[in-house]
């Protein structure tokens, strides 16, 4: 199949949507995955929008990072929804997953055929270099941002290399509780 | 001289502060310096503060590469300023340098004695890798970024590693035109 990086190509349906929180300094998590300095905040954040942006995908997709880090919750945080982890190492041992409604893909192509397939259009994209190869693709069309009031110093980036500027229009920036501030963007498609 | 590492030691007086545009992913600069993007904006930015935040500040602290770019600049931008550039190159071609009320240090410490030395306290601190210095120092009080609506994929960061967590306290964030967002924080001392 061909490589997506076409944006008007054959996955142009695709709306990929990044729900994320980070550090000032734009991390995701921490080397280890830790998110302590997210969760700390817990209930004082207040209403975040995430269950209103949860109900209204179609389907997930992880990257490999962000399943193990979900797969140690004692709950499986998403409980009805279609989810696609793309991971090359998790395909050779079958066995470790065992969550419902999910499969694993070794390639963003093969994810993408798959989503095409089962009709998904709105999908929530999740993990840092998975969320990259998204837009790296040209398939990522609404990013929201909470921004934690910490820097962390180093950890696992949201945002990486780009074959070029990606422009965005800002549609709104509101504050949260415990000094989080929280951005919401279209990529503009011309770019 | 002691290396400024305790936040609590001579340099203590001193308030550095952080006033800068980055990109949504976290660029002061391209990686030639260039910061068009930032520009390109103009008046449409409306008031983003500069200004009254320029005349609350005793001096400024640029790195070589921020000396550089301003220094091609049609009009000096620091006029009636003290400024102290960070660099060991320029100390060696010491006829590179014209500007008034200027002076080269070739370290941080050399810097952090000069500001004490002639009593200035509130510092504007300019330029990626000076801006780390600072903060590695637990020299910098006050950050406010403005923030671009794009991505560029690469350049000159803001931020960089840190020795650990850097806790701050939000102030206040507006959005200015064009897309453009700003957020003031203030760096938590017992961090």
């Amino acid at each position: 199949m061909n490589t997506p990086s076409d944006p008007a190509g054959p996955f142009a349906a695709l709306i990929g949507c990044v729900f994320v929180g980070t550090s000032l300094d734009g991390f995701i998590a921490r080397e280890n995955g830790d998110f302590d300095w997210l969760t700390a905040a817990g209930d004082a954040l207040g209403e975040t929008g995430y269950d209103e942006f949860f109900a209204s995908v179609d389907a997930m997709v992880l990257g490999r990072g962000t399943f193990d880090t979900v797969s140690t919750f004692p709950e499986w945080p998403y409980a009805g929804k279609r989810v696609f982890v793309l991971s090359r190492t998790l395909l050779r041992s079958h066995s470790s997953l065992s969550q419902p409604d999910t499969s694993i893909h070794a390639t963003l192509g093969d994810v993408l055929e798959a989503l095409i397939v089962e009709g998904r259009r709105r999908v929530y994209v999740d993990g840092g270099r998975t969320i990259q190869s998204f837009l790296h693709a040209g398939l990522i069309r609404e990013i929201t941002i909470t921004r934690a009031p910490v820097l962390l110093g180093s950890g696992i980036p949201l945002f990486g290399p780009l074959s070029g500027d990606v422009h965005l229009r800002h549609v709104g920036t509101r504050e949260l509780g415990a000094g989080f501030t929280q951005s919401s963007y279209e990529v503009l498609s011309d770019t």
